[in-house]
This record gives structure tokens, sequence and C-alpha cells, in this order.
């Protein structure tokens, strides 16, 4: 067959497994199409409302017209038109933050986004001025971070979780490192609440440690919110990285995707960072994010920022409030999880995990080693998916754990996956047990 | 006041006045929202239907059910999850590009983006594989391929436009010099019909011999093609370059802003090209673009796609027949513009100006230096809005042109800002010759 083009003359970033990861766990997902899924990280889906897109839309409009005083001509136009780069639900967003999570934020300092994946790609981008600029992370870290990064051309260097979200020590000895290659950091990425896919969260006095830490060490921190809302017990949920960020150190990354809806692709970033100008002039890392999405996406679609705009006041702008079933189905099925794996692997099983206070994922640790091969095998063989850990460490081919997600399953689900995957890993046992007898 | 961060320490493109076009453009027209604006590009909104997004959010749905099959589960998770990468609306785009413009393309080859703009990114990005890399685009250039290819670090080298859209003498040339520069030309890039800012467009018979030009020097060429349904006159539409394209070599930029309505930010690119992978695979370029989308938007809106689905399905996949209230609206508007500009500046004026075919621009040439300073003067004292042509040519501080846009106003707009541009440019000239005088 003629060929146009070869890999090797495209962007490297396309040979790298960051950007390899997704499509191919999608097909994975799409030749196994019976095949239990613990893999997806979807939100559960039967409370979908298929009237509510519209409801949300005309809630919108009216919004515009009795709230903000617009014409009706002029909000057909702020609906049908090119429109504001930064948005036109900044205002919204900024009260469901003040809601629920207490936090004060001007809506300028807001950029709405198509996902929270173009907000990450707007940070970085502007983070990365030149070959020397280098972005920590923490490890396991979510391959859309790692491979929007790949894709800027911005190394990424792993910060270890630990056991609490981020260790601290690593962080410090990370930093002394990359300055003694003559590399300058600019930010470090986590996601302090029920981290993808750690499932860990950095508790409160860590927090402040962490914000001390980056004060005296000059760096940002990117702090990634997609879970925060669903803690799996009673607890209080720990303030944000933001709103204890007295001194502008936190760029805020928040996603709708979750709460609302995937569909509308609407997420955004809070970018209060004052930045000088050349001339002197001092203005906000926002409108610098701005001037790049106005390159990437020109806008985001005011129709789906409507959809997401309408959800939020149909819910005085809190999503705690709005998703409350969720976060029940949540909970219960993350119980339910840990219940089954504690009976499929009783006291004496090599097999671990974490239990994590909420979110939607569960980290398998085994003796053996888990690949994509493994993954193959799974799914043909054992009718059952997972996510290889290894896709969270940027081009580690096999780690000895996998992760398992409970948001888009039923409890009738997880029993018929763990009972697979537990046949699976007796499988895995015995074929070493044979082989080290065979040895 | 405390500053956070420096414009130095951010991505250089940050400093480039591709980047601040748009926002510079922006600024002005909210600082003078009085001012008769003849800048926009944007298209007519007289008939942007209020009740619309709704009905063609519904009309898609029943699609998804009704003639593919889907259950209405299956249609709202479509319409509510996250999705396929490349698009579900990829079938209702090759019908449209068969029904309007003749053209054979396999659906999967089609990756549906966030407005033509996301595309763009895709493109250049897949084609930006190391710094010995550059981009070739007509000039002058629109002011978002230059500000992406920016972003991208992907230096661009410009070709005349000539008097016939792309000179193909100049073409040969740059190439030449792009290699002897020891630099690899990996694209050229170009509006075939009614080009922004140009206005001009390629003539039939140049285009074929276009594609054999690029065939000898083994060239992509990327074609935007956002304004070709806008013919001002009865003729006949040119095919497109890629409707001609037997061997491959067209990657085509498509968008839904200016037939459907912005608001939607839907656009595509149809990549055909074949990828041969390091493994020996051979692949389509649309799925290597995918890759790259996934880590910048994941997907594209499948709510805002169901609306500009909903819109295709309604009117059998033709944009013509959609479009022909709009088509003459334009077509009368730009007779109207230049008869005014014929009116006011009579034989004997140093006043020059395009007359284009279709589409929405007029460049005006005036025998005075047009830059931002001038723009400024125009809108405080005049009252008239209009482009600079330096915004349309990379980094340059001045031109003696100013672009016209058609596409937002009335012919009673059009008279007032004719005779406000009118007297501007003849305290210029007054100007200049009394300097001339004292000189």
């Amino acid at each position: 067959m003629t060929v146009d083009l070869r890999l090797s003359d495209l962007h490297p970033a396309l040979d790298d497994p960051a950007l390899n990861s997704m499509s191919f766990l999608n097909e994975i997902a799409q030749r196994y199409p019976d095949a239990v899924s613990l893999a997806a990280g979807r939100p559960y889906e039967e409370f979908f409302d298929v009237a509510a897109p519209n409801r949300y839309l005309d809630t919108f409009r009216r919004h515009l017209t009795e709230d903000l005083g617009q014409s009706p001509e002029q909000a057909r136009r702020t609906l049908f038109q090119y429109g504001r780069t930064k948005g036109i639900i900044h205002h919204l967003v900024a009260r469901n933050l003040a809601v629920d999570e207490g936090m004060t934020v001007d809506p300028e300092a807001i950029v709405v986004t198509v996902g929270c994946q173009e907000a990450m790609v707007l940070v970085l981008r502007a983070l990365r001025a030149g070959p020397e600029d280098v972005l920590l992370a923490v490890a396991p870290t979510y391959a859309g971070l790692t491979g929007a990064a790949r894709l800027l051309d911005l190394p990424v260097r792993p910060v270890a979780a630990g056991t609490s979200g981020l260790d601290a020590v690593d962080l410090r000895a990370q930093l002394r490192r990359v300055r003694a290659d003559g590399l300058r950091p600019r930010a470090c990425y986590l996601t302090p609440d029920f981290a993808n896919p750690s499932g860990l969260s950095v508790a409160e006095d860590s927090r402040r440690a962490l914000l001390e830490l980056v004060a005296e060490e000059g760096l940002l921190l990117i702090e990634d919110n997609p879970y925060g809302l669903f803690p799996a017990g009673d607890d209080r949920r720990p303030p944000t990285l933001k709103s204890l960020d007295t001194a502008r150190q936190v760029v805020y990354l928040g996603s709708f995707a979750k709460t609302v809806l995937p569909g509308a692709r609407i997420g955004y970033v809070v970018a209060d960072q004052r930045v000088a100008g050349l001339d002197g002039t001092v203005g906000l890392l926002a409108d610098q994010l701005a001037k790049i999405k106005s390159m990437v996406t020109v806008n985001t679609s005011p129709i789906a920022q409507a959809v997401v705009g309408g959800a939020l006041l149909e819910h005085g702008c809190s999503l705690v409030a709005a998703t409350a079933r969720e976060r029940a189905v949540y909970a219960r099925n993350l119980r339910h999880l840990v219940d089954g794996l504690h009976r499929r692997f009783p006291a004496g099983s090599p097999v671990r995990w974490t239990v994590p206070a909420g979110g939607f994922f569960v980290v398998v640790t085994v003796p053996f080693p888990v690949d994509d091969a493994l993954l193959h095998r799974s799914a043909r063989e054992y009718g059952v998916l997972w996510t290889p850990m290894a896709h969270f460490y940027a081009g580690s081919p096999s780690v000895p754990a996998l992760r398992l997600s409970v948001s888009a399953v039923t409890p009738a689900d997880i029993d018929l996956g763990l009972d697979r995957l537990a046949a699976l890993v007796a499988d895995e046992l015995a074929g070493r047990a044979a082989t080290a007898e065979l040895g």
C-alpha cells in the first residue's frame, strides 16, 4: 500500500506511550464489549435525564435576560455567536466555588475550557518557556496530564505519592535534582482528593505544609480536582489547596464532567496569578491563558456552557446538593468493591489493595507483572476489563498492580467482575507456582 | 503590586503579535460599542432561530435511534458520556461533503473538532516533528493560523498570494529557500475560496496546476474552506482542492461556524493520508490527529455535535440549500460595499479595493500607513471599525491597507461605515498634504 507519511516524520509524542495509552484502552473496550468493565472512569449514567439539556438551555437563556438584563437579541447572540474567550458562565463557576468549596474567586481569573483537558494544555503551554522547563507531577499520574505535557515538549519528573498523596521529602529531593540538572521546575501537578489512579488524598495539615514548602521553593502547584465532591464517608471534605492559598501559588483545575455531564465537555481553570508584561503592566495569568485558548479552540461552545450553566442555576450553584444520588452510588460501590476484594482474597493472600476515602478508584497489587498482554488475556479469556497501573507511570512497561473503577457499574457488575478477576489471579498464581516447580 | 510571574518566563508566543492581535481587536470593539463595525468576520445573525438548538438536539437523538438503531439508553449515552475521539457526526459530515462538494470521503478519515481552530492545531502539531520543520502559508494569512503555528513552535514562511490567491512561482522560490536553509517544508496552508483577508480565489485550472506542483515537490496542502458556500454571483463554485486530490496531498479543514452557527464550535479535518507506523502497520493520519485530540480536548462535545448534526439532517445534509438566505445577504452586502466604495472614491482617488467573487472580505488600499493607532483614532473620532491588514502579515507593524467585512451588517450600516471611513481617509490625505507643504 502506498504510504504518504511516516510516523517518525511526525511529532515525537505520537510514538509516546502516554498518547497511545488511551487509544489502546479504548480499543480493548470496543473489542470486548461483553466484558465486565472495571476499567472505565466514566460517571454513573443511570441518573442522566434525557430532557435535561433542553431544559438547562432554556434556564440559562432566562438567566441571561432576567438576571443579567440582556435583551432577547443579546441573549441569542450570546448563545449563537462567537463569544468571550474566557467564557460566559464564569460568574456561575465562581458562585459554585464559593457555595461548595468556600473559595473566593475573582470571576475574571476563571477561563472556561473544553473540559479540564484543555485547561491543562493552556497552563502547561504557558509555563513552557523553553527547553530548560520541566513539570513535576505526583506519580502515578493521570495519563492525560502526561500526554498533554509530551505534546507540548514539556518533560515530566515524577514525585512519589507515598502513602498520603504527596511525599514532601521526595518533592524537595526532586526539586534539588531538577535544579542540579540545570533545569527549571515550573510547577507540581497533583490531585489532592481521591487521586486518579491512586485513590489517595492529602490530609489537611499536609496541605498547609505543602503550601509552605512551595512558598519557600518558589514553585506553583497545579491542583486538579475532578473527584472532590465524592467522599465515601460522612467526613467533612478537607479544604482545597486553592482555598488555603493566600499567596497565589495554586492554579486550580475544575471539571463538570463528573458532576454535571461529560457530554458538555466543560471544565475551567482558576489562574489569579499576577503576570508582569514586558512593558511593566500587570495582568492575570487567566488573560495569558485566554490568549493561548484563542489559538486552540477560540472559545468554549456557549451552547455547551449554557447546558452546564443551566444545571448550576437549577441547583443554586451547589453541585454538592445536585450530586447527592451519585455520591451515594459511588460510596456504595466503593464499599462493595472493597468488601468483595476482602472476601475473594482473604488473609494470607498475596493480593493487596488500597481503601480510598472516596472517588472512583482502587489499586490492587498482585505478586506478578501486569501489562497490556495480561489485560488482553483478561478481556478475552476471563471477560473482565481493568487498567494496568503501568499506564500511569510514563514509560513503564509493567507494574505489578491494576486499577479498578467503581464509577460506571452496579454491585452485580462488581461481583461478576471480581469473580472473573479472582479467577485470573488464581490462574496467574498457579501458573507461576508451576513455573517455579519446573524451574 | 506583587508580581507572581513575568511574561518573559512564559511561552514566547504570548509576546507574539499574532496572539495579541485577536485580543487587541476584541478590546477595541468592546471599548467602542457604538462604532459601526466593518471589522467583525462573524456570520449574519438575523436568521438565527432561538428555538433551533433544542429542535436540532431532538432531531439528532431521533436519528440515533431511528436511523442508527441505537436503543434510547445508547442514544442517551452517545449524547451525555465521553465518546468517540473522532466524533459522532462524521458520517453526516461525509454526506454533506458528498452532497455539497461532490467529494467522496471515508468517514473514518474525518476528525470532528472544536471549531476549525482545533483542527489547525492538530494538523500543525502532527506535522511539527522537530525544529527543522516549517510551514508555508499564503500571505496575507488568517491570524488564527499564524497564532496556532507560533504556539506550536512551528515557523511560518509566507507565500505571495499574487492576484489569483497563490503565486506558484513564489511557492517554488520559497520551497527552494526553505530547503537551502536546511529546513523541511511540511505543508502549504491556503484558503482557495474567498480567502480571509484577501478575498481572492484560486481559479480552477490553477488548482489543478497547484496539485501537480505539490506532487512534484512532495508537499502537503492544507486547504481551509470556511467561505466556499458564499459566492456572490451565480457562478458555478470551482471544485475544492480536496475533490481534485487523487494522491492524498490535501488535508481539508472545514467549519460549521459560518454555515450552521458559531456557538456550536464545530469544525473538522479530513486527513486520509496513509501513515506508516514504526512497526510497519499503516493507518490514517486522522487516527494520529485523534491521538493528539485526546490530549487537547478529549473529544468534541457530543451535545454541540448533535446541534450541528440535527441541522445537517433537517436540510438533507446540504448546507447550500440551508444557507440560501445568508448567501443572498452576503452577496447583496458585498455589492453594496463595492458600489459604496466606487461612489465615495471616484476615478482619480488614490484609494483602491479588491472586488471579490464572494465571501465576507474586501481589502482597501490607501496611500498612507494603516496601523493600530489609526484604528484607535478611527474608532474614537470617526466611529467606524475595520481591521488593519498588518494583522495578517506576521510581525508587520504597518501595511497601507485595511480589511472591511460585510458579514454581520446591514446596507445601512455599510453606508454609515463608509461615510465615516471616507471622512477618515479625506482627513488623512489632507493631513499628509499639509505635512508635505510644511516639509
